[in-house]
């Protein structure tokens, strides 16, 4: 499968919840399915899937088990090269390091949010930046990345906006017209 | 919210199974969710759900009724205003005559799928169609729609393709990127 110099990472901590303070969410395992789904198709690298929580951890390593080495996979091939893109981590750093170990050079740390940060910029961008290195592209579950983090990273993506002014997209829907916007004529 | 002239339809009949054979689909709640949040997002008048089957139709609206008049709702508001979006019909016939009865005009039959038809066109020629009337986009669930029914509509978007030839993607991530492609910029 050819492939972009693209990853993705699927943050369980530091995130917010609805009052905006900042927690450790639980996983979600149909992000594991639409993600890897998604980032298969448009040619991605790694989904890291991070949580601080051990038993998140084995949870998230048992839904791939049963389709990479299980019945799953048996049953729905396709399903089983989606899932054998998700590497489970238990934090950023982590996946930066991973990146790092891969391919020998520093990531560009890309937030994403559902809004505007006065330095954000079109997803259309990255392209560009995935000539000169890796690049890793930040969801963040729950009510998204916490303002420290996307304070912290390298990049921000402008938010996904449409005709009004709702911006609550699933995290699902996000990856895949964000993935689109960056890899689409690559 | 500010609209634009189209609805979405997510059919669980006429679609196909994975050996190809015509079926009639399980509702996928999650599905509901996701595509209303992308729908609201992007100016969609109106997101129908169609299935023969009557258990279905109530487990539908169950789900829908929890979070517009529900607990739901008083929790999460701005999913209240996505599942607010969703009309429960028996068929794809009773989809467009909502449409022609709410609009006064026949409306434009899109479908959608992961294969490539020998008459299908860009996504952003639906931006020029929707001038002139309403335009239904058509999704199947399981493992599409029917060729059949394919053939019966009135335009065909060609399918998302990405790096190679994986064409799995969720049918939540499929409207979430086609949409983002018809309405950005209206």
């Amino acid at each position: 499968m050819p492939e972009n110099d693209l990853y993705l990472a699927l943050l369980h901590y530091p995130v917010m919840n609805r009052k905006g303070w900042e927690i450790g969410s639980a996983l979600t395992t149909i992000d594991l399915h639409d993600i890897a789904r998604a980032a298969v198709t448009f040619g991605v690298k790694g989904f890291y899937v991070a949580t601080p929580f051990e038993d998140q951890q084995k949870l998230a390593l048992k839904v791939i088990g049963h389709w990479t080495a299980g019945a799953g996979g048996l049953v729905n091939p396709d399903r089983k090269d989606a899932l054998g893109l998700v590497r489970i981590t238990g934090s950023f750093e982590e996946v930066c390091a991973s990146i790092q170990e891969e391919t020998g050079k520093d990531t560009v740390r890309v937030a994403t949010s559902a809004d505007r940060h006065e330095h954000s910029v079109p997803a259309e961008r990255i392209k560009e930046r995935m000539k000169d290195g890796p690049c890793v592209l930040t969801f963040g579950t729950a009510w998204g990345l916490s303002k420290d983090f996307i304070d912290g990273c390298d990049m921000r993506l402008d938010p996904i906006t449409g005709k009004g002014d709702y911006n609550h997209l699933s995290v699902r829907s996000a990856v895949s017209i964000y993935l689109d916007r960056i890899c689409n004529g690559l």
